[in-house]
């Protein structure tokens, strides 16, 4: 049910709160949304990738979200507008609103004396809340999370289960924290000296802006002097890694399992692609774009795509392609001798 | 001690349970299971890859468990058998059989009324349980374990501590899940407006089958609309990252460190290495076999093994042949424009 | 402030201490360490790095430590040392001393009787502790930890939040574990027996030496049958992958998001880069270097730097220049046929 307590909208109802132009019936009531494939005729769905225009043809669905392209490729009630992804994502929220809270701290929660939490945060059980905390108003910190002494949370962020927060760091508004989430360790700093390593205190903070969300199982390292900033809008998923020092420009949006190595500088909407990689002390510009699985070693001053995976074949040719790989300096070497062989003697056009 | 309280079995109650063919003497006792490297004369080791075949001649084990290949080259009392790492396996579990649960919950432990938990459930400390929960008879539930609103667990599930589940998740029977494993986060969806990422509500759900088995710290994201489906069998190693709406055939086997990325269905019976990617919206056939540090970027739709690794070298080999691989197709033409050259004039043979 | 409650040393004070030569002003105060770039007039930076080397010329921080090489790149007071880096961590010790324990265990932890934990320990809120549990003088446990039966930890260790250590885990002394880490997790064994995977049991333990840090979310899987062992002044960053039954040699550091499979053998010193791989069943030497982003495949006997990352480009030149990687063995092949056509007819020099 929605947040209104209603069960349904009509596409009039729906295009009167979001915008879009109507084609077919406007009076057509649908009660949730669903993927063009598994929609029932209550449902309204959407194609945002023309990869699913066959979809389009057979869906069940009983009125679809579609883009100027794609306007005239359904007889279905349907909605036109410019970014049919968002509007859909508009559309959802109506009808999944997020959960209401339920105000108030569980007995069995740990919160110390000096922490500032309004009375409208939810606070589940088996949470450690540390000296000097302060939570914003109309937060949800879920069980079992700790926040160390003087972490601030700012106001409507959302901690699922599980998170933990080290001393100190910083939390902006409307933050989304996925269970597992660590922020604030310690920075991997350590300096060898006489066959040991020494380690070096970790004595900067993690600074995150406003409405950032972190994937489960994420980690972010605090600094070892200076801060770590995520600012505002920045999008974590799963399983990333973010180092001491890393600074990651506003709206920047990162898939899974990438590591971020220490003092690199990541510019504004950049995205970045699952599994790879970007080394310490670099400075990436704005609006990069980084492919999957591809190491970055060098800076980037340019906005475009850069890739550098290795491309996938059968197992044997690629061992017969990757031996060459050893070589490969060598062969080059060999078709330099090549072409500095005299050419044959000229002989007349044909 | 095993669960019907011996210390010690002989060859021949052995092979009673297990079956296989004895050969030397079959009243030989042995009191636990060891590598070949690491037995003692009361141990019974085992021979499933012929790597270790040396170590069968050095060997301290009192007795030894073979396939047929190695039969004679040994002569400790010795269980030929076709698959002798299965038959260890089942051996193994005679000696060390899981621990028995302690029924009931800890004082600690928060569950909510609603909550169905059968009496022989052992819920640890600190547990918090949410509303409509159902838990299967004979589960263990590690100390610290949040399950969300209407999770369902199947009878004889183990869950280490300090596992996460999200509201509305499937858990199949004899699950294992380990600690810090995160089911039904919120996947990897947003939409660009206008400078700003929306979140786009995750609604599915994660839906896990029977048998399966999920490592420390792996995550599995709830479904963008559908389902995020695990079948039957599947075993996830640790530091996995699942992301929203994939679909994991039957028994495929995923080793750590490993990225799907979204919408992406994966056959039965198939086998990925470490640290391999597979990309979004892909279809992997059944017995696909995935070479570790891979990256999957097409589907694939037969069966067979899968490579994309970058051979490792020496610093200085490597720098060479890299360097060249950003002119490879250069080079590719320049040996196009050498072939292209006429043949030197013929001669007559030698 | 520091923990012999002063707020301000002078470098001669320091220098006392931790050695080192003192140029210019001996009796200048600092409050602090600083990075060169953030550094205010009452702070101590250091350069370790020459290409931190503009930055010495502009610093505000009031005193520097350099290694000989810079020692005339500044007029600021400073102390020349062998290892800044190293001098740096012992002087940002003295001004952040690790915070004092509170000694007990907070009421709501979950201690068994028959645990061991010395007066001077402190456990948090929600923590676990089972049956046989040894716990060394002078740790920390943090909130929500899970310490297994017969889990033993060595005197000054440092758990963060939301640890689990499986049962009969042993760690030395003076670890320090941070949020989210696991220790003792099955290893991922399994055997295919008629079409289903066996669970083999994991009866090893993790046993780690002194001095060992571990860095968040990472895993260490227990031994199969012998155990997995992570020797003396270990250094694992976060979200790596120990598979069962891997030994990591004394004073090797790590770092984040890589994976070693089961049973690989690492050397002392060895240095191991982001996100880099190491297949199963290899033994690597001491003081070898991996890059990051490399799999090792095969075993390595000699210290050296070794590497095996593809290199990046721009999206569409690495397009072109990976199609060719397909065809390596074949343009190989080409070039082969090409050297041995008959050499042009030999013409006199010109």
């Amino acid at each position: 049910m929605t947040r209104d307590g209603r069960t349904a909208y009509s596409l009039r109802e729906i295009a009167g709160r979001f915008g879009g132009e109507i084609a077919g019936d406007p009076e057509i009531q649908v009660q949730g949304v669903a993927t063009l494939e598994s929609a029932t005729p209550d449902r309204i769905a959407f194609l945002a990738n023309a990869r699913y225009l066959p979809q389009l043809k057979t869906t069940r669905a009983g009125a679809v979200i579609v883009g100027e392209p794609a306007r005239n490729s359904t007889r279905l009630p349907r909605i036109v507008c410019p970014n049919p992804y968002a509007y859909f994502a508009r559309v959802s929220v109506l009808f999944h609103p997020a959960p209401p809270l339920r105000p108030g701290a569980h007995a069995s929660a740990v919160i110390d004396g000096s922490a500032v939490v309004p009375e409208d945060v939810e606070i589940g059980p088996g949470v450690a809340v540390g000296r000097d905390v302060r939570i914003g108003a109309g937060c949800i910190i879920g069980a079992g999370c700790s926040l160390g002494d003087g972490v601030a949370i700012g106001s409507g962020s959302r901690l699922h289960a599980n998170v933990t927060i080290y001393r100190d760091c910083l939390i902006g508004e409307r933050a989304i924290l996925h269970s597992g989430v660590v922020i604030g360790s310690d920075g991997f700093g350590i300096a060898m000296e006489e066959g040991r390593w020494l380690k070096v205190p970790q004595i900067g903070r993690v600074v995150i802006g406003n409405d950032v969300e972190i994937g489960a199982n994420t980690t972010v390292d605090r600094g070892a002097l200076d801060d770590t900033v995520i600012e505002d809008g920045v999008k974590l998923d799963n399983l990333i890694q973010v180092a001491h020092n890393v600074h990651i420009g506003a709206h920047t949006a990162i898939a899974a399992c990438v590591g971020i190595a220490g003092s690199s500088r990541i510019g504004r909407y950049c995205r970045i692609g699952g599994a790879s990689g970007i080394s310490g002390h670099l400075t990436i510009a704005d609006r990069v774009e980084i492919s999957a699985f591809t190491l970055i070693t060098k800076s980037i001053d340019r906005a475009g795509t850069y890739t550098g995976a290795y491309p996938f074949e059968p197992h044997a040719a690629w061992r017969r392609n990757a031996a060459q790989l050893r070589h490969l300096a060598e062969l080059a070497q060999r078709v330099r001798r090549l072409e500095k062989r005299r050419k044959p003697p000229k002989r007349s056009k044909p």
